[in-house]
């Protein structure tokens, strides 16, 4: 996961509710699309400014989905919260993207802050801060950069697929972070392939570069694990949400949507079990080839040293070497040194080293 | 356990609720098999076709059992379930074979999904969704490929052996899944008996070849403890279902049930917990063995480095060595290696390296 | 613990509560023991068979103890159970010598199910596993083998010592289960000195035999601690049963029980990590180990192959070599190799490996 | 983290409420700064003498904070809390400099204790003890160094900014408490630098310098989370502190504070597993190393170890040895010797180890 | 810690309630201290037997504090419990020196046991159980051995200092506590400063002896642990008694108490988490030093091993060797040894092993 500095530092010392966006600027302007619809029609439109925002806003009776491509203006984020509202510290929530997934209860309002996860360019995971005000029929969600994973809702929405016209807002929510989650699987899959990959590398060439993406793999665990873990109290608070905002009719899609996370974070954990487990594996088979090296070092200067002493002592120039004037001494010689090779061979098979 | 790819890519950015199978295709015909029973009798009927089936829905008064082997005709899952007005996202459920273990009440029936573990051919462990809609009298388990472990149930029930036929589909339910549980113990057995294999192998024959299989039993012991862990809560809440579906007197059958998922669960965290030992165990073994090696090298080359060093001063072609003339030289210095020899040994066997 | 194979198998695809001994088959006959007791006076019957066990049940005012060696015949357990109208499954799981400990509470008896545990003869730890069936004044205790860990309580009872005899049978299961519970101190015992004699092994002379024990011990550790941990539910349990089954003068005696299960679970689990440290003990020293023989190996290498080589180059036999010329050559390549020493020896005086 | 030396043992044997500073002592006289606000203005005072701050407790009405700088001079803390009723055991907290975070309602006050951490000048983490007295309108704040991390409140209430004028006394105890917790976002902004610096030193140069860094770093994060981690309780009981004391507005601040407490540890709980990561990261690749030595100490010995053992043979002085006579026998001998080169050449590239 | 051998084992088979003292039996008689005290004044009173302590039982009405040193005395113990109506249990408890902490609420007084530690002469960890019985205004402690842990609040009571005077049997029993609590801060800071000792030591001169004195702390830390962590339900369960026996003003020194009772748990899991940290460390300096030892003798090795090589080549005794003759053949040898010597020193700087 590619760390991103959130500008924490920037917002010490000044007063809770102070809207400064901590992510990273951008010079593009924020993008607005909006959804109405009921069971008997849909309207899509692209608001030219944010007061025509803020009339939908006043003047829609159906279902009303707003989503705000772009956070870094915090005026934009400001007025139409306070349109609805809503409290200073969720405004500041929407605008510090280093926020941790979480969903918070008002009186008028459901404000729910999630984590989406994305491969960049890179195949590194990134992560994006979304936020959903959910306010009556109305639902702003707000998304750090322009994606594709709210697609698939709004095409059901405008292709009346499914039931999700004849629901209302509560149904919209339930969909959009039900659709982030299942964004999850992809990114656990990737995760997934990388580490079987991983494995079969660490099989074949356990190098320092398995290492080293080994130790990469298992910091974008923890990342991701970072991401995830909260979810689960999330969704499960999200589902006793009081009945007068969301209808039992929902609650039966947030139970399923609730195992879906929890199924989410056993596959991390088994991820991290997997990546433990491959790390053991690769100490293992160092230790294993530094054995086999010691082995063939051992067995090498075992025979051939004292090979080599046996010739050093007649390589000596003693006047008097009784042994030197034997005729045959020099393959009486051959002769010991191929009993000693023997001997040393034979010892090593009993050890099983050869 | 081989991993098996389920197609949750290709579910992303649709409905919840849309019916797709996502394990693997294949072409044979789903196979239906249908049991009425009362105190008074047993009937078994292989139904022709689909229609057969939701006929005998309709007309059955007595205790009635669908068994459906594969699952991957959306079709058949579709027609039987709306026939018992189940909802949508169980019906997902049932073909989405990624499913963890759990049970979902409805006001009209009980959703229970479980895993099924066995050996395949190569010796290696397979799971295999099953679920078990519970509607009044009525009883449906789908199974993703054709088994017999409910061939033991059948048995007891066209034979009317033991009490299950003077009960109705909640003892049914119960006795089924029991029968799944069951075989748990023989999965675990099969493991067991692979560690204490692998035990002797590692202590007479530590390898690679060890190693890889070490790491193999482990993840499966991990894939086997996903699969069961989350059977604790869903047999602990299936004992705590409501009065008017569950008959007292199979409640105590239940909590016997739970009594032995709980003793899988244990006997799955001591296998985990024998193979981390194993592990630890070859661990210690390579260093041992190394320390080994290390002692042979480090032996022969601390005796013979010095003696081929004292040959090769004497090798030396100085004009000038006095000792070279003396008569006795050559004699006195293999005194003198003799002394150095024994010297080394004296050493090696005060510090026990012999 | 002398792992036993359970015939678990065997029982596969049978009807629950289907009564099979799954415990190693005897040939001897079950041994029956009965005790009749109360404030005033006691009885010792050996019955001669079955039926006399059955009549005393039926005739018996005053409280009752049957002790049962041996549970290998299904033929008694049904006898007796099914007089005193004991579910079917709990017939079972008295067969079922593989269970782990519980309690079950029906309406008209409590089932009781604990593992004594002793040194078999090879000094390995085994288990047994100990039924209760408490039904108002009558307690029947099934012991898989003929055992004298309740011969401190028959003994008690006979000679009418404390105030066994005033109380019921509540009092004198809790008194039976106290003297197993008592048993496992000793077991503790036995494992505190194992790893002590262990420890003092190690530090003298750690080799693969030390491992091995050390595996077998942390093997023993973890087998003890699976057969003891549910005992602490089943206490708990145990302390809050009806106070029409249990006198409320004996539930001060189950707290106190209960202290002692804490107690020894604790000592388990302070015996693991004794183990764990001495593993790392192990390890470590092993390293230590290493690290002395590759000092030794260093430095013989690094002092005598410098040396070696100064030997080899005046052992050159080129035809023009001005030192071999020189008169005192012979002395000052010697002068050189003693320096050089001199030198190696600092150094390594130096890095502290002398 | 500087491990200040508490003067614990110097307390014990003395009655509980006795009143002694346990951190170090100082000769500088405590310092006093008093604001009174409310909506309509503020008035700063910097009193000269105690007198002049237990008299204003008991004149003003409106919100009144007092900071002490310098907790050492017990009668200045007796004098203050006295005048509020506050008990013997919270003043004796206040003193006492190694207390854990804590809160306590009492019937008139709530007496809270936190861990202020900051770097000093040798870039090591040092934690200081900060106690608030909250009591009706009145704010007492204790500090044991003088520091600046009051200074944003002190100057948003100086020139008005936010709502912190139009709020009480529990406001600002919140605001407080929040400009602590903000602070320790930057000690874990420069922990996270700090992991990153060794990951990289690490993976160029990992020498026993980064070893020692990474266990100082792996203490440091041990401290901070002794510190922060009671936090977590702390301010989980602030936010249920009643109604009366704490306005209903005010707790969804605190319920906002909470978050960020969370978040604080978890990234301490990040940057423990970061570092142990990296310690993991440091084992491999001192294996990776070793393994790379031994190959180049193998590849080196194997090679010229038996082509000295050739050479030797031939150096023998034999008189009579055939070889030795032959016309080609030297260049016969270079042609063995360099066949042997390439045979180990080609062995160990097959290995890989070249 | 020094381990004791409690006689756990004499009293298998016995009754539940038979008092055995379970320490080492010693000679001295125990010895009994009486205060007598209430607001306005104190008795010291040394009673000469047993029957003036029971006769000042009996007719006291000011709070009664007796002390008793020594419970090797079955009789003492038996004789003073019967008085005060002490349930056989408990007074079995107070002479079974192996108890782990606890605290026992009865009808008519409340039974506490608590684990002192102390430093014997050879710096070790001992502990001592103490026992309380308190009964309305009376309280009665059990000590193991004499010792002084409650002199400060003896002097106390006898100098009037504190409101110790003020209060009844309850305040005295939480000061009891609060001492042998205190307590446990000096053995924190004895075992701190031995770790402080061993890391300089380990980094200093890392060998088998700090090896030891490691695993000896460690074993130490895991024993203090085990005598300490129940504690912490005591005193809660200690705070939480009723209001008939606990004077609610009291209540608040428990809670602080409490307060030190997690600071001191807090501080055993730092101090094992250190000593983990140590143990890392050791490996790692171990693993260091084995680096570094092998590196000298790979550069050693592979820098002369080729240069033996060469001079023995020359060294060979062929008839026809014509490099033998020429002239400057010795000097071009010796440059070919200088450029391999440097070729060696250059490769082994750009591996940075120099």
């Amino acid at each position: 996961m590619a760390r991103k500095k959130h500008k924490r530092k920037s917002k010490i010392g000044l007063a809770p509710g102070t809207l400064i966006f901590t992510g990273q600027q951008k010079m593009e302007k924020a993008v607005f699309s909006v959804l109405i619809y009921n069971e008997n029609g849909v309207r899509e439109i692209i608001p030219k400014d944010l007061d025509e925002v803020v009339h939908l806003i006043d003047s829609t009776k159906e279902t009303l989905w707003v989503n705000i491509d772009g956070i870094h203006d915090e005026n934009i984020i400001e007025s139409i919260c306070s349109k609805l509202l809503v409290h200073k510290l969720s405004m500041e929530d929407i605008l510090s993207v280093g926020q941790r997934p979480k969903i918070d209860e008002f009186d008028n309002y459901i404000h729910l802050v999630l984590k989406m996860v994305m491969l960049n360019s890179a195949d590194e995971i990134e992560d994006e801060q979304i936020s959903f005000i959910h306010h009556k029929n109305i639902l702003i969600s707000f998304q750090e950069k322009t994606g594709d994973v709210f697609d698939g809702v709004r095409k059901r929405i405008i292709e009346g697929k499914g039931f999700i016209r004849k629901r209302g807002s509560d149904y919209l929510l339930y969909a959009l972070v039900d659709s982030v989650v299942d964004h999850y699987f992809l990114i656990l899959e990737a995760l997934g392939e990388k580490i079987e990959t991983l494995e079969t590398e660490l099989l074949l060439n356990p190098g320092e570069s398995v290492l080293a993406k080994l130790h990469h793999l298992r910091r974008e665990t923890l990342d991701l694990r970072r991401s995830v873990y909260p979810l689960r109290e999330v969704i499960s608070r999200f589902e006793k949400i009081d009945d007068t905002i969301l209808n039992p009719d929902v609650r039966v899609f947030i139970r399923d949507l609730y195992d879906h996370t929890i199924q989410v974070i056993e596959t991390i954990e088994v991820l991290r079990e997997s990546a433990s487990g491959l790390l053991d594996l690769y100490m293992n088979s160092v230790s294993n080839r530094m054995n086999e090296i010691m082995k063939v070092l051992t067995i090498m200067a075992s025979i051939f040293i004292p090979l080599t002493f046996i010739a050093g002592v007649y390589g000596m120039n003693f006047s008097h070497m009784p042994e030197l004037e034997y005729k045959y001494g020099y393959f009486v010689v051959w002769g010991v040194m191929v009993i000693v090779f023997l001997i040393m061979m034979i010892y090593f098979k009993r050890k099983k080293w050869l």
